[in-house]
């Protein structure tokens, strides 16, 4: 992704809500990265904490954090989210301190950010009412890739997504940033015209979800979930693993023969490359993993299943830390 | 549920992975409450940390954890769950200390447990090959109950879990506890015939989902999360919340209009009583709310809105503590 951007000229702003630690941050450093994105005031302190000092939130302002907003931007370079006057101005009257800011449009994920039919509302939000407050750009999050979606696809939603910044460029006259990310579209393209910087997350584990809708190989999913098994049932082909909903989270595909997973055989250093078995329910502590006879039959209890999460970014959340294929601890933030 | 249990002359031994933590435990022992379940190792080692001395692990016994629960076993009166040989077989070699067990028996739902065509499996596994391990009964519970059920349909999986418990016990020829608990049938049942303890966990709080299964009343749930307005998209009568999947895991209510939870008003002491808008979709961080247009326009970034979870277990598996109504931190394990 860093060599991606590097030849499309793009500044890579990598998204570190995926991954949450200062060490996974620090192999980003070593291919030159020095922004990075967080989803929350907690994260920008955390790796702010750990050398970090260009950090966006792309997470939109929230009134009630404005004090550790404004200290943080005291000591770094800082952008947060605002998509109302409502927010500017509440910006502008309690942050005593530099900041950055950009204006979330929406691209037609229809979650969040200004829509084409309130663009008119742009020119006034682009002008900040106090000096210390620097509008920088356009941020967009392309949600709507989030599903089974091939390169054309891609190309389209990463095409009318350039188009519509554009057009909310145009209401103010002035070239500005573009941001923009999400990792399906970042991972489909080969490279980013029109843009400035980009900001996929999840593309640092990928998972069981990105793998369904098309956007990574299996080989390519950098996180395993390893549980083992307590309970067999071989007369309905199941087995039963110490791994719920409190560690994997809910996230789900439906419709899908392994809505939470698939079981990949561990080896000494690593796991793959075939899925031999796949998650197929959740409670809060129980997984329950549906097999081939065969594959039931070869289980005792107290082995180790190496599974591929459906959302990584939710897995990972609930995990306090994470273990290496060479045996090291990496903390992350709790 | 402590007074019904006592009405019906069984032990009530509460489920306590719903709060999880000791603050909120002791007001159980202030009811007389002295046994109590939980569904880790880690769970059981907190409490007991906390003076309860009596814990029931409603989880299959863990080879690989069967250091901590020799250590714990030595310390208060532990008991495991065990349905097959082959953990029998590897408690007896591998724990050396006193402590009981119960055998799993799935009285219908078809996840964990022996089911009635492996019951002649069962007087086996009531013979344990070593002295210090105590074969204490069977322990069922009715996760088919968690569906829209009125107190007749209560009543008759009660029913028929108490005969398939007792066919177990037919195989033995001996009358042991018969432990049994799930919050919708504990809830809807006004008496416990026949069986020895109840271990219900979820009512402590309940939750939307118990609610949309006729289990409680909304005024029953006792748990609220509060979460800051920060975008108001009042053309499509939506506001986006500071509280998403990190915050209220991903459980869901699917075909409800409200699958996340509800909207409640916020009151100086409390909230309530009627829902005036739903939390219709959850990302890593933002919460989706859906309202009316007058609702929806009220609001102003920076606001509060209570939400009523889905799943109040995961949710609040996912803080750090809870504030109480006159403003104390009660925390929980972390």
């Amino acid at each position: 992704m860093a060599k991606k951007a590097r030849e499309s000229k793009v500044d890579f702003r990598p998204h570190f809500k995926t991954h949450q630690s200062a060490e996974i941050g620090a192999w980003f450093r070593d291919e030159g990265i020095t922004k990075i994105t967080v989803s929350s005031v907690k994260m920008a302190q955390y790796f702010s904490e750990h050398g970090w000092n260009d950090i966006t939130i792309a997470f939109h302002y929230n009134p009630l954090a404005r004090e550790e907003i404004a200290v943080l931007a005291e000591k770094i370079s800082l952008n947060i989210l605002i998509e109302s006057e409502e927010a500017l101005t509440h910006v502008n009257k309690n942050i005593d301190a530099n900041i950055g800011y950009f204006i979330k449009i929406d691209v037609g994920t229809g979650r969040t950010g200004i829509s084409k039919d309130r663009f008119g509302e742009i020119p006034s939000l682009a002008k900040s009412k106090n000096k210390k407050h620097h509008f920088k750009g356009f941020l967009a999050h392309a949600g709507h890739s989030y599903k089974k979606i091939n390169r054309s696809e891609a190309e389209a939603i990463y095409g009318e997504s350039i188009e519509i910044l554009k057009e909310a460029q145009r209401t103010i006259n002035t070239k500005v940033t573009f941001s923009y990310g999400d990792t399906p579209t970042c991972s489909l393209l080969d490279s980013f015209p029109d843009i400035d910087e980009i900001r996929p997350g999840n593309f640092a584990f990928y998972d069981f979800m990105q793998y369904s809708f098309g956007t990574c190989g299996l080989e390519d999913i950098a996180v395993c979930m390893v549980c083992p098994v307590v309970s067999i049932h071989s007369d309905r082909n199941e087995a039963v693993v110490y791994g719920g909903a409190v560690h994997f989270s809910k996230d789900q595909l439906l419709e899908n023969l392994a809505p939470f997973g698939i079981v990949v055989p561990l080896h000494k250093k690593g796991w793959g490359p075939k899925p031999e078995a796949r998650l197929i329910r959740l409670s809060q502590e129980h997984g329950i993993v549906g097999g081939s006879p065969k594959f039931i039959s070869s289980l005792k209890i107290g082995d180790l299943l190496g599974i591929l999460p459906v959302h990584s970014c939710l897995t990972a959340n609930l995990q306090q830390s994470y273990l290496s294929l060479d045996g090291q601890e990496i903390p992350k933030i709790n």
